[in-house]
């Protein structure tokens, strides 16, 4: 058996970011609304200004600025009223010394105007006229033509992943389509002697498949394509069919279970016969999670991950997720958490960094993280837990009382 | 034209709370891998044990513990090994006084064993013989056959949405199949007569549609089905015929301009025509997202978003996000953010609440939270945008270096 460097998270993580560039996607044409999470192809330059002409921003009425100078109360300045700019209509009608036009917010801005006055701010005269009560200052209630996008501005840049505004905006500038990288496709297989389907009665010493569910729906959270190739004995010619298939098919494969006692030596020999199959690493100083596996395949990636059920999601979490969702690992203090306060002291061994499992209750003076106890191999404590706290490498554990980040579950 | 009373942000959530369990949604029956983020309709109770069997949790010897007690590296103590448990299978032999079995992580436990030695904590004698190094105490390394679930009890209750680890417990009790409340579908349409589609050339005062193309990413964000219903000029007739539509298809029908100066009138028009409707409020002391407007027709539920994009995003953050999202409002120190420093002031008026659009940006002592500046019209701050930071009700301002809470964008 070959032995590996146990790595921390840390350098585990830097691993996979420097190697996660190698994975390849094909571009694919998406409508607006199928767009949502996946990522530009190119950068997006706008062919135009939006909103293209020179708006009112409230309902008054489109004046020259320097005709309301002095306007007030006690100083009310009359205007004729010229007319009317409709909603969606050009506006035909311009602004002299003098005058002024009605507007509805939206509405295009007359020729002449370069301020607008709020209704509340006027008064209407008879035949014709209004009175400015207050001044208003050149461009005021006025959104200009280049104000929300300038012809030629880069608005989205190659490699963004697409939100709700940034959709918007490419709706604005009039793309019903999209150049967007294809979603992560990610084969899933199981491993073991013991599993068997869920649809399937265990005799006994048999338990049913619980990872190859809880990881397609936990890659269905992040966006990518998930897709089950079943379970696997401790067969090498077997695993090496299905691997090679689930491998041609995605971008990703996770195996679970493949880095447990008895299948990890199947999967270290199979990636051992591909020449281009590099092990990233083996075992990580975190608990629990220690005995996952990453490798590249060429310009795919293989994770094994462990085969306790709770072990499964955390590592998933740790090192899976944030590659599905964007390419890299965020700081830490840019990942949501929510701030609670420990319920009762945690101990963790120095030189490794544990999850907790905890559930949120409301207490007193705020949030309670309350750590679930149990072992990894119990689904129902992750029912229970609503996230995970983290126990940091050089500490030998949290009092009661401390404030902790709460990670969410998705 | 009718005046309503402004709610507060508070007070008006408290309105759609209440009524939102009036909107009626019919079960549907889903594959296990199609169930996430829906909710469940029943509870679900646990038909057997689980894992059913007693099963190892280390690899090592199955022994009597009390066969253990008092060994040590300086008084080993011996025992037959009579033989071993093969994964997946039953455990076929019974462990008497004297006696070891070898088993691995995950295999079943042997009758008469009640504890496991681990492997690193024995060593191997000649002839079927191995030394225990360390006790084991009743139970060590062991999983009792109803440790993770226990027959008989309530695993899942009834309104759950399901998460990947639900998913993976109801894999582990034998489903493929589960029964869930149907996705709440969500209808969208744009009034306003200056509206074009985005695939239309916008002539003089027209803009491109961008709320319709929002929302219906928001919705899809919250995993719920949207439907575009086109664009609306001010016509009563045209208004009623497709909001009508749109009712009959979907639980929610979201109305965007709908708020506005123009459509407003309409749209409350339109309302009073139906003796089931209850506007439950219109307007909120909330900037931006003022003109927001909700209303129950019979056991369906419209809200009149403004027509400004940000407004429009805003107000369903505010309002429909956690409907769709979690059915209630979560209280704000449940609500997941990132904690930054403000950079610089910010003012507000009392008696209203800000919605500032932040970007984070990395500073030399954590996150920097940069307002971005703009009216609400324009769909590029909030593409520059990372979240949004609250100024309460009852503030008049935040100081530059503030800690702030942001919350992120979906």
């Amino acid at each position: 058996m070959e032995f590996f460097q146990v790595l921390t998270l840390t350098e585990a993580r830097k691993a996979l970011a420097e190697h996660w560039p190698r994975i390849k996607r094909e571009p694919i044409v998406r409508d607006l609304t199928e767009a949502l999470g996946l990522e530009l192809t190119q950068d997006v330059v706008a062919g135009e200004n939006i909103p293209g002409f020179a708006r009112a921003t409230v309902d008054g009425f489109a004046v020259r600025s320097r005709d309301t100078f002095g306007a007030s109360e006690g100083n009310p300045l009359p205007l004729r009223l010229k007319g009317e700019v409709l909603m969606g209509r050009p506006a035909e009608i311009t602004v002299g010394p003098g005058e002024a036009v009605a507007v509805s917010t939206g509405g295009m801005m007359p020729g002449g105007a370069d301020a607008v006055v709020m209704l509340e701010h006027t008064e209407s005269l008879p035949s014709g006229w209004i009175n400015i009560l207050r001044p208003v200052a050149p461009g005021e209630n006025v959104m200009r033509e280049d104000e929300d996008v300038k012809k030629g501005q880069l608005v989205l840049e190659a490699g963004r992943r697409l939100r709700p505004q940034d959709i918007g905006v490419l709706a604005a500038l009039g793309y019903r389509k999209v150049v967007v990288w294809e979603p992560w496709r990610v084969g899933i297989l199981a491993t073991g002697e013991e599993i068997v389907p869920p649809e399937a009665k265990p005799g006994p010493g048999q338990v049913r498949d619980i990872n190859s569910y809880t990881l397609y729906a936990l890659v269905r959270s992040c966006g990518g394509e998930a897709k089950l190739y079943g379970i696997v004995p401790d067969d090498l010619d077997l695993l090496r069919e299905r691997v090679s298939r689930a491998l041609a098919e995605n971008h990703v494969v996770l195996l679970s279970g493949g880095s447990s006692v008895g299948t990890r030596d199947l999967t270290l020999r199979l990636l051992a016969e591909w020449d281009e199959g590099v092990i990233l690493f083996h075992g990580v100083s975190i608990r629990p999670g220690k005995p996952t596996l990453a490798a590249v395949v060429g310009d795919k990636m293989i994770f094994g991950l462990p085969g306790h059920p709770v072990s499964a999601m955390v590592s998933f979490e740790l090192f899976v997720r944030p590659l599905l969702s964007y390419g890299y690992f965020k700081s830490p203090e840019e990942e949501p958490v929510v701030e609670a306060i420990l319920s009762r002291p945690l101990l963790s061994d120095a030189g490794r960094e544990d999850f907790v499992r905890v559930r949120l209750v409301a207490g007193e003076e705020g949030l309670l993280a309350v750590p679930i106890p149990g072992k990894s191999g119990l689904i129902s404590t992750m029912v229970k837990a609503d996230g995970l706290v983290s126990i940091p490498l050089n500490k030998a554990g949290l009092e009661a009382g401390s404030r902790v980040k709460v990670r969410l579950f998705a």
